[in-house]
């Protein structure tokens, strides 16, 4: 009989940076790591956000033992109020990530259902045959940890986010000794992040930003805005550190960027001295270089308090010259474009805008080349799963191995639904099991389908035209002359004539000479090819073409 | 009487990045300063390029002594196809320009029709009152020049897009010494190039990249695949140098790339020595590291060869794992996403990817900082007028010359269709016109407007509901049932149920217990309303509702 063998499931974050989400499985047990969101790409229109496709899961329930979480960033945890309910099992992570997961769950109300536990960095706990320790490492939110896991087939070490910050403002440096230890007795597979496996070098210290802010608060005339993610909590606990030094209180704006605040403070993960935090009412007569905003909006999401500022369209607050504000993100890929007219728009209204281009006003929270090299040095794991990036970084990651000695061989570049399975000394990728993106828009989860976004691409390129055509129940002729309406497709105004020759090009091919009238299937293909055909010669266009049959 | 002054009208460039054109205006002569397109951004669905407005110009056609061109890049004559025959005015360039100029215009049919003129670097010519010396700068593109032009209120110097590459691979250096010497005679006003006024330091030579293509061949175990613009012809010169120099033909794949490399090897600007240049089918037999393609796609373009190679999707040419590509660009703003893609495929396919991200294949064709600072202190304007680039590029650009020593208030910060107005010792806004982008879609300019987009956009976000509603011609009463159908919106098997409850919404809408039926404009708008609010309620998405009377 064939032993039984380790199999490690990518379902997400393999195929795109975000989503993350893997499944480890071991005869009946099965372990879950993150579940996280991803922000929708351009040709995925509409849609809010894009969550792991979990169907593999769903018939094996009762073999989850639980799901164990890096940290708290949206990448990580954000699916977990579309995915917990479904799969209803323990979650287990550490003090602040579980701050973070409860704020989320209570917004969707399924924090009730939820059964979370607190796992503390350096804690161990026994998930059927896996036995995790939660390893800390420093990522750009505190609390983050990395997970040494003992299989039954040998040791296994993720390192979620990290990077190698040897004075990172809260949280602990990553754990190198003991990822050490672990490497001298043996590490089967080391799974580590590509998110930055582009980038030669090492990555700089959150500290970096912290001297910025604090040039910033002290050179700008005015009010200083900052931008930041609301889960960067060591950002704005550097953002509140300069204040205070330079004597300005702090404005948090936005309810998301209040709550995560209020819930650090409240666990002690944030610090504020004595009362440097103030609502915007009591700002009234402070000068304005005593004054700080924190904020949310590096994206250019439009809903947010800083793209809002930027097109003088926020209720409370207006950018007046003298106003500095500091973009502390980098767009995420896609965004470069709105984020770039946000700051073009806070430049028009006279403010100051320092951005990652031109002021070191972000750091990433992810290992540069060396650093990598580094974890793969010290852990010296026999086969390596690049994971957390797009095929280009895992790619990228894989030659990072092979500089540092690891054989080609025993390197698995894989995407989201390649199944590796392991035992005590080998590995292959044994099969696939069916990953997709699901979506989330609006109220519903999952039902946008290929079909749904082949059409709003098509809608969104040349728009529809309508065309309604009346037909008399008894005769099977037509009634009338055919009516036709466009959107998004011309002018209506400039394109009368064409669309209404159009109109008569229906009715030529409707005529069929007094012979029985045609199947609707068919007249339906020719009424589309016709038309798709003639305003194709007209315009170079091809719009959607929605033939309608009313029957009277 | 108030003296003439001279008007300078950005009609593009200033407000985004691309569609470069500006006029000046001086009594009765009007001259024009390049002509340029740009790609569209994201949310201009479905529009394949953007031309500036020139609706200013065109009652004053009779005014306009000539266009003249500073380099061959579409931002800078791109239009001209669009442009040029409702102007029918002169073109003004050096020999390469003219040829890139010629090519397209052949494209679109409009050659015959051209009055195109060929001046030298260095080179003068009198237009009107203007008096225009052509004078070398580098770009990333041979025979590039700004202008020197002399007013009745003072000499304006024009940068071009430039750079200051001591050491370019074809074309000149930037001439300094004349601008300095323009310089010591006083100078009314700079426009300067501010595409990467966020840049610090200086941009490196063009040399940098040869010695990238050099390394690449030698090392490269099989086949190499250069992606690059097409009119980057310093960049295809020095691939068939490395070529060269390692025994590898080059293959120019693709029929722009192919046709303006024929253009300029018969002018001189490329060579290409013995055979080294080979169809492809010449390549038969050939050992792998002795091939060499250059393609375009470094944007993402769908049709582009390397796309299609990406995508195992080119009819004559497939990637094999060996192979090295190198994307010898960097992304447009906006396009990032999609080019990410086309390299995650090349790598999946096997293939060896480098790009900006991790090698030197390409250097920018634009002054950094530095170089900017230079071209200040050299030519001392008195008046300074940041151009190509958007509002944060001004704004920072402004900055700059600020720090050399230009009065704030001699600084014009200005957007497309603000006009400068200046005599010998004064410069100010003076007013504003109309200007706008103008959408080129398929076959049409201009036609496509805000409604049009508005749909697209709307229709790319949650789809369409079309309704359809048959009335009895006499008795104005609803005959059937409603029809509802969905493109976009819904899954519509799993909406099956909603749908129907919302025609049957309609017809209680409809349903004015015999009383007189209501004006249409009524129904539809109570229709619109009722569904609207009853999908948002049901599903939190915000579909295009589009009502339809039949009346039969």
């Amino acid at each position: 009989m064939a032993k039984p063998k380790l199999r490690i499931i990518p379902l997400g974050g393999l195929s795109e940076i975000g989503k993350n989400m893997m499944a480890l499985e071991y005869e009946t047990d099965i372990i879950i790591i993150d579940a996280g969101l991803m922000f929708p790409e351009e040709e995925m229109l509409g849609v809010d956000l894009v969550i792991p496709d979990i169907s593999y899961l769903l018939d094996k329930k009762e073999r989850i033992r639980g799901i164990i979480v890096t940290h708290g960033h949206e990448d990580h945890i954000g699916a977990m109020p579309y995915l917990l309910p479904q799969l209803n099992v323990p979650v287990y992570s550490t003090k602040l990530t579980n701050g973070l997961i409860s704020v989320k769950l209570k917004e969707h109300k399924a924090l009730a259902a939820a059964d979370l536990r607190i796992v503390p960095p350096g804690g161990k706990i026994t998930l059927g045959k896996f036995r995790v320790e939660f390893f800390p490492v420093c990522h750009s939110i505190p609390d983050a940890v990395g997970f040494i896991i003992n299989t039954p087939v040998g040791t296994i070490v993720h390192s979620g986010d990290f990077k190698l910050d040897y004075t990172p403002v809260n949280g602990k440096p990553t754990d190198l000794s003991r990822l050490a230890q672990i490497g001298s007795q043996g590490v089967l597979l080391l799974l580590s992040d590509s998110t930055y496996a582009e980038l030669p070098g090492y990555t700089p210290s959150e500290r970096v930003v912290g001297e910025t802010f604090d040039r910033i608060m002290a050179e700008a005339p005015g009010r200083v805005i900052i931008a930041t993610f609301s889960s960067l909590i060591s950002r704005v606990q550097q953002v509140i550190d300069a204040a205070a030094k330079h004597n300005r209180r702090v404005c948090i704006v936005g309810r998301n960027m209040t709550e995560i605040v209020g819930m650090a403070l409240d666990l002690g993960y944030l610090k504020a001295p004595g009362n440097i935090l103030a609502r915007i009412e009591e700002l009234k007569g402070l000068p304005h270089n005593r004054i700080v905003f924190v904020t949310t909006g590096t994206q250019g999401e439009p809903t947010s308090a800083l793209v809002r500022m930027a097109n003088r369209d926020h209720r409370q607050l207006h950018i007046i010259p003298g106003d500095t504000v500091a973009i502390s993100a980098t767009p995420i890929p896609g965004n470069e474009a709105v984020v770039a007219r946000t700051i073009d728009n806070l430049f028009k209204q006279g403010a100051q805008v320092l951005y990652s281009n031109i002021a070191q006003v972000h750091v990433h929270g992810h290992a540069s080349q060396e650093e990598l090299k580094l974890l793969l040095n010290i852990v010296k794991p026999k086969f390596f799963l690049p994971i957390h990036g797009e095929y280009r970084h895992l790619s990228l990651h894989s030659k990072l191995a092979q500089s540092v000695g690891i054989p080609k061989d025993n390197i698995f570049v894989m995407e989201d639904g390649d199944v590796l399975e392991l035992d005590h000394d080998s590995a292959k990728i044994s099969g696939r099991i069916n990953s997709s993106n699901v979506y989330v828009d609006g109220l519903s989860v999952g039902d946008i389908g290929n079909v749904v976004l082949r059409d709003r691409q098509m809608l969104s390129r040349d728009g529809i035209v309508v065309v309604i055509i009346a037909i008399n129940r008894q005769t099977g002729k037509l009634v009338g002359r055919p009516d036709i309406v466009s959107r998004g497709f011309v002018d209506p105004q400039g394109y009368k004539e064409m669309l209404d020759k159009s109109r008569d090009m229906v009715v030529q091919v409707l005529d069929r000479g007094g012979a029985r009238p045609a199947e609707w299937s068919f007249v339906n293909t020719k009424v589309r090819d016709t038309l798709y055909k003639f305003y194709y010669e007209q315009t170079k266009r091809r719009p959607m073409i929605l033939p309608f049959m009313v029957k009277v």
